[in-house]
């Protein structure tokens, strides 16, 4: 049974919030169940895989999908728990769909959390965390992660400065050219990459950055980077040369 | 005046086919013209840059501005012809949005060259190598690149292979997960980077990569990349082992 719901449920894989045990029984909010009753035509026996960012993932079927919704059980563990590198990602909102690429992105490269970030050029006023977390949430079903990266609350750079865990090292994508390149300069988590808005960081905040001894300025290159291809950037070359273990 | 027009130039960059030196004046097609006038209300006399991918970058000004459309004029070339890495970008194009968003990233992280492949689960039949180019062109006046990629015939996977030059290294981003880090198995350019469609490359497809002695299967971590996060973690991570010059 547990062989043959692997087989079938290698498509499907949903991240719940309920314990996953041996038989536990999970019924599933409104978003979830739509999705497997009108998008995947499932039915009561189908397979699927479950994962909640605790218990490793597991296989699991449908059993009861009606009106009210559908409930899920757990049946064998497919995979034991593992996380991702402790790195986050601390960004400078910027427009919608950017905004929705990068969280989907900075999960499938493995981001522990999505710190966004306001500074004195950030043109984005609101963040919609909400949408950051479905964007992830949806990434981590698709990219076989066992986790979903936390969406922090926005702060302001300067109370992410003052509040900052000093043992964790944050790597300052700075477009001044004097700086090192991240895979040089890059060491073992916990780590954090920080990048700015559109039109960059001002020069009272680059040297207030500067002036941090747990912030390492680093370059991605000699070409201008947009924000979004920055943060991307620095998480696929951090991974890279720490090892990435998933 | 060239100074001043160094100055007032700096932030509209400007892709042209004609040949650049001093006072050599270039007439615009109707879109960058349209641009100049109705979007950024240029007048003659106002400055900006130039770049062809083969004269460096020359500040310029703007000579005659009418319903005919627009002249500009170089007056004085601010910085070298210089190349970005000898590396292409071969991938299977995937739907619209995420194309247009590879062809602007893939130009930002240095690719010299866009090559879209047909493979055995692409589901798109058609690409818009115009759409690519405008695209290309557009992110290579906003990164301060001195050069447009070239966009490629479509091809398809086979011919492709048949047709390889024998001294490029084609790093096949294979997701079985028996490959080695493409950071590790980086070599100096020339090099390209291969990636598949949404469903990947088939049984078929890998066993064929894995036979030509060009082609180089590596891994991009432990988690499931879609199409167009591989094009650009391996564009970010190839460049940074090389150590992008630019």
């Amino acid at each position: 049974m547990a062989d043959e719901l692997t087989e079938a449920g290698g498509r499907i894989r949903l991240y719940v919030t309920a314990d996953l045990g041996a038989d536990a029984a999970v019924p599933l909010p409104d978003g979830p169940s739509h999705y497997l009753l009108h998008v995947m035509r499932a039915k009561p026996g189908d397979g699927l895989r479950l994962f909640n960012g605790r218990d490793g993932e597991w296989a699991a079927e449908i059993t009861a999908a009606t009106k009210r919704g559908v409930t899920v059980t757990a049946r064998a563990r497919t995979a034991a728990q593992s996380e991702v590198s402790d790195l986050w990602l601390c960004f400078a909102p910027i427009k919608k769909t950017p905004a929705d690429y990068l969280a989907q992105k900075a999960t499938e490269l493995g981001a522990a959390r999505l710190q966004p970030i306001f500074t004195r050029r950030t043109i984005v006023s609101r963040v919609n965390q909400e949408r950051l977390l479905a964007n992830a949430v949806e990434a981590a079903e698709q990219s076989g992660r066992l986790s979903v990266p936390q969406i922090a609350e926005p702060v302001t750079l300067e109370k992410l400065l003052a509040s900052w865990p000093r043992e964790r090292r944050l790597y300052f994508c700075d477009e001044s050219g004097d700086a090192r390149p991240l895979a040089q300069a890059a060491q073992p988590a916990p780590a954090a990459i920080l990048t700015g808005p559109e039109g960059g960081f001002d020069p009272a905040e680059r040297a207030l950055l500067r002036a941090q001894n747990f912030v390492t300025p680093v370059t991605l290159g000699p070409r201008i980077l947009r924000a979004d291809t920055a943060a991307l950037a620095a998480l696929a070359v951090w991974q890279s040369a720490m090892g990435d273990q998933g």
